[in-house]
This record gives structure tokens, C-alpha cells and sequence, in this order.
């Protein structure tokens, strides 16, 4: 009568969503701030100032039509020429406005490309532990979603497990840097191996093994000397996926963009795929206030010192209290070890304590539990009695 | 290497756009004001000015993480609300919250439908004329698009033509009323007489048979005494596809909702569809900023009086020129018929006039040219001499 499978995906409440609707049901009960809900990827910064003026100029602007109207599918030809140009300024490549597809959002982003790419029989790579939406959106273009196990200790490649995950199925690679959920950034080294290991492989299948860049945390990294590649530079067949999202502090206005660089095999095949897939998709364009918003706000980014300070007093407290987590260079979470095998018996312990925290299971990663920090610094303070107490049962 | 489909997608640029680009590049010859383009279907009335603004005073709240932030993936809770006590107070219904799932507009209403229903082997059915993308979305979801013809005299239902459209295999009929091109509405007889229609047909292959009911142009009539029947109080088993972006002039925005009432068959799975088809098709949440201004704005429509104006005019003029044309009680478009058989070549000697008319292959009803009246009266007045100078080649 209807898609049992979307169904099943509608009534499938997603985890993170589930603990998160806990906590409002129990902030009610006792109060927010004896609530400590870490479970949902919000941005709670504010909006950079001058973001909200050019918001407020465009409004007084005086043309409904222009600033409310249709843009082109792939976008207006203004926002995409302020992007070019911003990247370019950041990492001396040389885009041009026809690179650049205009989205609404990560998410959308990640759809469109994967359908613009998905052919019967294919198969997408992505490295634990991994965002799940990854696999609905893979498995929904009637793809295989193959989960590469990363360095248990460290969360970087392991070239051998990756060697075992590619085959001549593999259609694309999506890599997340900086990771949600671990924060581990993939540096230059490691970009290079992976390159010269897929250029290898494409040789070998000899067909095109795509990377998908997942990067809606590019601009969150903590330590000013850490540059996150671009991975443009390093592999031609890699497509952009970005939002404004967590840069912007705009989650829910659903604005990110898709780049097709012109060095990736046949870019203007793949480019109009990107535009017969969002048309296919719904998407009749990415929404034009934002856009033009974009378009005179580019470099802009929100005050991103709060989440440095939460990673630190986090990291620090959690690691003094006996959890063990990988240092998170970017993004706003911890991934940190449960300390009970069952990371979904971990969390409901931790429910007790009033911490809700996120099972890592859907991750890939079992055994763990995500904390995102992305709260006020107070909430991070008043919760590490609670922390302290549950490492303590665990006899931490 | 990548989809074929996605990519023909992209590169058979709309016949509409395609239109549109020469347009500009004509307007860049011989001026703007030379050339006469009728090819879009956007709006050129402004904003209503409370909407613009609620906005100015949203962008005035100083909570930014609320405005901007995500909302719950089938929507706000207080935009849903407002929107369901508007409806009911328009059409005496008895809407909730849970019936309203917010999209990123009509095409993604669409489209999640589609996809929230469509098994394999399923048959999609439209009436002719219909909107191109209707095509697209169906295919694309892996089904059938079935085209029924209307009477070729008023485009109102031909129930012989439909009864042999409908099969086992039919999933949903796609209904546009106010008609895009036509400009037709189907009042109360003819919803009542294809609601006993269809209520057999379900009785007969002992399943479902939808509407989906394409409501971007409901507002949108000039007869104040003319009623467009609210399809769920006839047929229960009706989807709601609704879009702002013609009743309040902001297509760019992509704002709209689809409605699933209690009354349809197994209404929460249908419900938990919707919301499954959104998340795999990579909607998040439609966009935050605008659905609070929704909340803020219903029951507000942008100054409708021009296009009545413009329909007046053109209407009258066209026909006394010797064309012929279905009279619109709705949208703002005339579905006019061409003055030779080949509408493509008609449209080609329109040009020379620097009339920019669409021809209506892709609709579905050969032999006639669509001609989008939502333009200046001024632009109006002043390509009536060319539309008379056509008319006169033909001998009219």
C-alpha cells in the first residue's frame, strides 16, 4: 500500500533524536538544569554580527522579486562567484562560479551527489565510526554502504582494511574530516597516501573511484597550526560537499553548496548529473535569502571559542576521571570509551546520573559513546560531578 | 561512471528555462523593454507587507539558535499548529499539528509523496496538461506516469478517459486544480463525481487509490464566487501537497507542507512514510527562518489583483485577435491554442515577434502554447501589437 522501507525509516525515530526527546520530557519533570543532554549536534553560538546585518540590509533591499525569487537550479550566479572566491583566497585554487552548485545543506549535498554518481550495483565506502544518515542516504539510492574499519587507538586509516573494503564496485570514498562523531582530522599525510592508494585503484579497475568530502566541520578545528587539507588538492576526482551549518551557526536554514573541480574526469558529465539529481530529488533550488545572504558574508565565522573551551575542560576532566577518549582536534565532539561493553547499557547508567549521552552502535563504531559539546560552557561545568560519579561506579 | 539518468537530467535543460536564457540574452540586445517573455512562472507581486514584517521582527528576537537552528524533521510544532487552525478555519476541517509534515516547498511535497508511496510496478496518473516535473519526479521513484486526457474543449475531466487510465497498478492520481497551464479549476461536481470514482476503484482492486492534491496555485483565483473544493472533505484518502510560493510571492524561499488527515487509510504509517521519504531523500528540516514566519503569517496573501488584471487584458485581447483559449478561473497562466499544428515552430515565429511563449509538448496536450501572465501590466500593454501582428501571419 505504501514503501514499506520508508516507513520503516519514518518510524525508526533515530537514536539521537529519541535521547534528545527524553531530555525535554525530563527537564520538564525536574528542570533544565538538572538535565545534562548532550546528545543533539545543534550550534549554540550565536549568529555571526555581521551575517545578521547583511540579513537585515537584504530585507530593507526593496526587491521582493530578486531577493525571494527563484534563483537558477544550480544556484545564484553571485553566491556562487563570492564562494569561488573565497576559496580560492583560503587555498590558492582556482574556481570558477560553473564548479559550484548551490544546496540546501550537508545532507542534501551528500543525497544529490551520491544519487548524481549511483549506478545498479555499486558500493560506497565510508570509515568508522561514521555519521548513520550516511547509510540511509546510500542504501535508499539502491547502493551498498561499505563501513572500513579505522585504527582502533586512533581513528586514522588503516591502508590494509581499506585495501580490503575497495573493489571494482567501489564507486566513492565519503570522508568526514573533521569526524563526526571521533573530531579526528585526517592530515596532509595521510591525504597523500589515500590518494596515491586510490589513483592506484582507479588504474586498476580502470574506472573513477570518487571522493565524496563530507565537510561540514572544515572550519571547526581548535589548534591554530592544524590545517585540514583540501582534498581538491590532492585527488582530481574529489567532489565538495559543505553547509553553513555549524560555521554559520545556522542549522536549520539549510544552506551548503557542492563543488565539481575541472580536473575530475568528465566534469561537465558529472556537474550536469549533480543538477539532474537535485532536480530529481525536489530540490528546485537551494533558498534565495540565504543565498544572497551567503553571497555577502563569505569568510564569515561564528565565535567558535566556546567550543575550544568546552573540548578542553571536557577532555581534561573526562580523561582525569578514568575515560579514555581520542584527542578530538576538530568538530564538537568527544567520542569516548563507554566503560561497560554495551555502550547502550553505558548510556541508560549514565540516564541515572542525568547524562544523555549517545550509543555509538549506528556509528560502526560499537562500544563507545558520543558527547556532543556543542552547550553552554556552564552545563559542562555543573555535569562533571555526574561524570565523576559514573566513572566511579565503574570503579574509575 | 556516473548515472546516465541523472546526467541526461541536467543536460535537457527545460524547455521553460532554456526559454528564459534566450530571453535574457535578447533583453541584453534589444533591451529589456523589447522583448516580451511569458515563459516563467514567477511571481512579480511583492511580498504582503506584514510578512515582510514578521520577518524584521524575527531577525529582532535575539535567540538565534531557535530562528536558525534545526527544527523537528517533519517541522516547528507552533508553525504546524498555525497552519492547521488556519486550514480549519478556512474549510471547516478538524487538522492537528500530526497532520502537517513542513517541506522545502511544492516539488518536495511532490516528491516525498511519491517516494512515501511508490512500490515497484506502481502507475502514477496525471491529467493532461500537467507540469513536466510531475514526469520526473514519478520516473525517477522507479514508477509509471500515466497521462489521462481531459476534454479537449474545457481540460475538465473525461471520466471514459480516466476509467481506462486506472488499473490495478494505479498508486495515486496527481490532481492540479488551480491548473498548471491551463489555469482550469475542478468544482465541487467534478471532485465529487471522481471521488465516487475512485472510492469503486478501490473497492474493486481492493487497495488505496491516493490523491495527491498539487496546491501551489489555491489562492490564486478571480472569481470571488468561485470555490476550490478542499479535496480531503470529499475523498479520505487525499494527500495535500501545499506551497507559499505563489500566495505569498517567495518561490526562492521554498516553504510549503503536505497534510495527511486521520481519515486515510492507515493515517500514521502513511504519516511515518512521508517523514521516512524525507529523511532519505535528504530534507532535514525545511528551512527554520522562514517557517516561523510562516507560524507568524497565515491566512496573509501577497496583493493578487494584477495578475486578475493581467488575465483580463490578455484574455480579451487574445481572443478578440482571433486566438483560442480555455477561459482560467485560476494560476497565472493561458493555455492558448497555437495557431499551427507544430506549437515548437509556432513558438519560433513568435520569437521573431519577441514574444518568448512556451510551447506545450512537455505538458502533455500538443498544439498549444503556455503563456505565463505573471509579469507587469505594462509588459502586457505592450506586446499586444506583436500578439495581433502574429496573429495576422496566420490570417486571423
Amino acid at each position: 500500500m505504501i514503501s514499506e522501507t520508508m516507513c520503516g525509516l519514518g518510524k525508526e525515530s533515530s537514536v539521537i533524536r529519541a535521547i534528545f526527546e527524553y531530555g525535554r520530557k525530563r527537564a520538564a519533570e525536574i528542570g533544565a538544569e538538572n538535565v545534562f543532554d548532550f546528545s543533539l549536534g545543534n550550534p549554540n553560538v550565536p549568529v555571526p554580527e555581521d551575517v545578521k546585518k547583511a540579513m537585515k540590509e537584504l530585507l530593507d533591499c526593496g526587491d521582493d522579486v530578486w531577493l525571494h525569487g527563484y534563483t537558477s537550479g544550480n544556484g545564484d550566479a553571485e553566491t556562487r562567484k563570492a564562494i569561488a572566491e573565497d576559496l580560492n583566497r583560503r587555498f590558492g585554487t582556482v574556481f570558477r562560479p560553473e564548479n559550484l552548485y548551490m544546496t540546501c545543506g550537508a545532507a542534501a549535498s551528500l543525497k544529490i551527489c551520491i544519487t548524481a554518481l549511483c549506478e545498479p550495483g555499486d558500493e560506497f565506502i565510508t570509515f568508522t565510526p561514521f555519521f548513520p544518515e550516511y547509510r540511509v542516504f546510500v542504501e535508499t539510492a539502491g547502493a551498498k554502504l561499505v563501513a572500513v574499519s579505522t585504527d582502533p587507538d586512533t581513528f586514522q586509516i588503516d591502508f590494509d582494511r581499506l585495501a580490503e573494503g575497495v573493489s571494482e564496485h567501489t564507486k566513492a570514498l565519503i570522508v568526514n574530516s573533521p569526524n563526526n562523531p571521533s573530531g579526528v582530522v585526517f592530515q596532509e599525510e595521510a591525504i597523500r597516501k589515500l590518494a596515491a592508494f586510490l589513483e592506484e585503484k582507479e588504474k586498476e579497475y580502470g574506472h573513477p573511484i570518487w571522493i565524496i568530502a563530507d565537510e561540514p566541520y572544515r572550519e571547526l578545528v581548535y589548534d591554530n597550526s592544524l590545517k585540514v587539507p583540501y582534498l581538491t588538492k590532492y585527488y582530481r576526482n574529489t567532489l565538495v560537499c559543505y553547509s553553513y551549518s555549524k560555521s554559520l551557526s545556522m542549522p536549520g536554514e539549510r544552506i551548503g553548496y557542492i563543488l565539481v573541480p575541472d580536473e575530475a574526469e568528465k566534469a561537465g558529465d558529472v556537474y550536469a548529473a549533480v543538477c539532474g539529481a537535485g532536480r530529481a530529488l525536489g530540490y528546485v533550488c537551494a533558498p534565495s535569502f540565504i543565498q544572497h545572504v551567503i553571497a555577502r558574508c563569505t569568510g564569515q565565522v561564528s565565535d567558535l571559542g566556546v567550543y575550544r573551551k568546552n573540548r578542553d575542560l571536557l577532555y581534561q576532566a573526562l580523561t582525569d576521571y578514568g575515560y579514555s577518549c581520542v584527542y578530538p582536534d576538530g568538530a564538537f565532539y568527544l567520542f569516548v570509551k563507554a566503560l561497560e561493553e554495551d555502550a547502550s547499557a553505558f548510556c541508560e547508567r549514565a540516564k541515572k546520573h542525568e547524562l544523555l549521552l549517545v550509543p555509538s552502535d549506528d556509528f560502526g563504531t560499537p562500544g563507545y559513546v558520543r558527547i556532543a559539546y556543542c552547550v553552554t560552557t556552564d552545563q559542562i561545568t555543573r555535569s562533571l560531578p555526574a561524570f565523576r560519579a559514573l566513572a566511579k561506579e565503574y570503579g574509575k
